[in-house]
């Protein structure tokens, strides 16, 4: 009843988390979360290292199809003026593949948005636990201070006052333990004061990282873009130089594509093992690092009906104290103001500090309780594990596009090359305007061939 | 410091607001967000007419230099050889133009999805306030259920077991009189209960509008990236009656887009008018709507430091008889329980029962924090005013794009067509193969005329 609904893991968290993982032996893997285990990170590493092979195959598939097409069947002699029956095919499908290409890049600028709001959702969870750790262990420090100031100058004053009547010092002093008493639970509650793990600087620390991530892959797309770009620019203006460059361009981008990948697959494998069961794994964490009770990490990474508030009797004891203080100052006030009017103002003063006392208290129950931190949790890992794990599909889709487009390319490319009309004009920068009557005629020997 | 950081208005709100807004007899209107104003909306009716009189203009232009390019220039003689000096750039320009239309749609998908992410944010925030308010009100009418049952049992057996000694009986009576009066504090608490205004019913009505503007939208995406994509191939296969029927569509998808604009244009001023100072109209609205007192609706839309939690007489009240309850409990077991065995069961089903008020108590101070529901609605007012906002722009983009995409292939579909060779074949299916050798013969001409 009083968590509201936290994260539930989904659908793809458990299709990845149930994928079979091996390590370098081919020896099953237990598929649960242990970064820190050499059999885990191996296993991580062989699912990037299938990227790798499929870059070999792809690699080996490209230079067996080009060997074939060089070796088996030359090309035309120059000049041709038959159609070639396979040429258009070719172009076209080069043409498609890099149509294809840049609906992968398009994906692509998706998943990687899509993956930063992810982490930004993280970072910003994380900031906001930083708020209300700092924001208790200031309350706590502000009112305990303020209690002290009570009792050194107040009630000192009032004992001072009332020094004739000794009940009514003894009630004095009675107000005076249970402020201390107060003061005492309260510094208790402060449980995140000298712990080494600050959420802050967790969250500056992802965000650093992610921008480097997000620019590398914005980086990446854009070379992409631009290469599918110059290539459909190289095949319209049959400009063999630019086909040559954007073909080895290409491989380039083959290459890191492939590479990509393998991350993504290897990050996305690794955040479902994550995903699928986090509540164990972070609280063992946040344990080392931290050193605080597990009652504690329960009541927060848990927040169920059946784990109580691990403060319940501390906040308990300091409730009563404080009404217990408010019942002997009114009875102080009643008894002694009357007698001593100068009792009044140390009165009134302390009947303040006790009002911002109890203000404070509530608003420390507030924070205290698990809900709030509990929430940022939650919406922590629906960051990590919805939408950054939802983008980074995009990004593997992405890879995979463009692999699959690049690999058809770079098959296509130097079928396609060979069909242009000779030249060797290989800087050639105003003559292959197709409007030009020369070029427009080798233009049209090109596209009768198609 | 109890409140985290909040909602900030965007550069966007504050650009979109500083735009000029006039009403029909285009006096100027106050940008302040006003909807139930007739000049407001009158203002906002302008905006989107805006997009009606770009569609006029638009439509004007293609049909002057339409009427300009039929009667001012003939169209070639069918199967000329000398290429077309235009003729090049007319299709050049419509490929381009149906490619700036295809980045629009693809800004297109990104901002509808933008927008969607922002509008479930506004219902999730919504949801997670409907949790809140109705938790607070479940655990109120729990904890008043739990005193009075312990009133009416086990305080009236512990009265009839000490009814020998009086002072003891009015210890007890004491003890109800408090139990009573945390109760009829407590029920004080459940600020929401009957009022009318359902944030549960609120998000589902916004999650239903916004599920069909998102399958609009979707369906004038596909719609565009059909009418692209047939377009290039009738281009492509020089397939007259293709290029007919996409030219219709284009007019269609063109009216379509500038009516998606004026739409969006006047949604996203009037959100920049109520995302620059939403808490005015919120508030004003939330008291018409619930007639909850100015104070608590304060608490929670604004949450500052400055503004007092209403409930906290209440609670401290609460929490002093709870206190009272509790040392009077202490008291009568000292002095009852060895004379009178038998009140041990009631006194410790009694303690029982007040540990469980004074957890829920606890749980009670932090539900009704500021903090929880001011998060949700600083969420709700980011969702609508940050995500949705900036999908909202992005849709106006790709309107912006297409319209002007569109505006260009209608020009330049009708030049490309009269290029075609001639050929009255309309329901051409097979013939039209480029590798067809008549057809290419066709295509070669097409082509020598680029």
């Amino acid at each position: 009843m009083g968590a509201p609904p936290g994260y539930r893991p989904s659908a793809w968290v458990h299709l990845l988390h149930q994928l079979p993982r091996a390590d370098f032996q081919l020896r099953p893997v237990p598929s649960g979360f242990a970064p820190q285990e050499q059999e885990y990170q191996q296993a991580l590493m062989l699912v990037a290292a299938l990227a790798g092979l499929g870059l070999g195959l792809s690699l080996i598939f490209i230079a067996v199809y080009l060997i074939r097409f060089c070796c088996c069947r030359p090309p035309e002699p120059p000049g041709a003026k038959s159609p070639s029956p396979g040429g258009g095919c070719v172009t076209w499908s080069c043409i498609a593949a890099l149509l294809v290409g840049c609906a992968g890049i398009g994906i692509g600028f998706y998943g990687n948005s899509e993956t930063s709001d992810g982490v930004s959702q993280l970072s910003s969870a994380l900031l906001h636990a930083n708020h209300t750790l700092s924001t208790i262990d200031h309350l706590v420090l502000e009112t305990v201070e303020g209690l002290g100031q009570a009792v050194r100058v107040e009630l000192t004053t009032l004992e001072e006052v009332l020094a004739e009547r000794t009940e009514l010092v003894a009630a004095a002093r009675g107000a005076r333990r249970q402020a201390e008493a107060v003061a005492q639970q309260l510094q208790g509650l402060a449980f995140w004061q000298g712990v080494p793990l600050s959420p802050l600087q967790v969250a500056e620390e992802v965000s650093f990282v992610e921008e480097y991530r997000w620019l590398a892959y914005v980086l990446l797309l854009l070379l992409e873009l631009l290469v599918c770009l110059f290539t459909l620019l190289g095949l319209a203006k049959q400009s063999k130089w630019l086909v040559v460059v954007m073909t080895a361009m290409s491989l380039l981008v083959l290459v890191l594509s492939w590479g990509s990948m393998g991350l993504e697959a290897a990050t996305a494998v690794g955040l479902s093992d994550f995903c699928s069961n986090p509540d164990t794994y972070i609280l063992n964490l946040t344990q080392e690092e931290t050193g605080l009770s597990s009652d504690i990490l329960n009541y927060y990474f848990l927040c169920s009906h059946a784990i109580s508030n691990p403060f319940q009797q501390r906040l308990t004891l300091s409730q009563r104290a404080l009404a217990n203080i408010h019942s002997q100052l009114q009875g102080l006030e009643r008894e002694a103001v009357p007698q001593f009017p100068s009792a009044q103002k140390p009165l009134l003063s302390l009947e303040e500090t006790l009002n911002v006392t109890e203000g404070n208290f509530h608003q420390l129950v507030a924070l205290l309780h698990c809900r709030g931190l509990h929430k940022d949790y939650s919406a922590a890992l629906r960051g990590l594990c919805e939408d950054a794990l939802e983008g980074l599909l995009f990004l593997l889709l992405f890879s995979l596009l463009s692999a699959g487009a690049l690999a058809a390319a770079l098959c296509s490319l130097p079928r396609a090359w060979a069909l242009f009309a000779p030249s060797d004009d290989y800087d050639d920068t105003e003559d292959d305007d197709p409007f030009n009557p020369q070029e427009s005629k080798r233009f049209v020997q090109w596209q009768s061939s198609i």
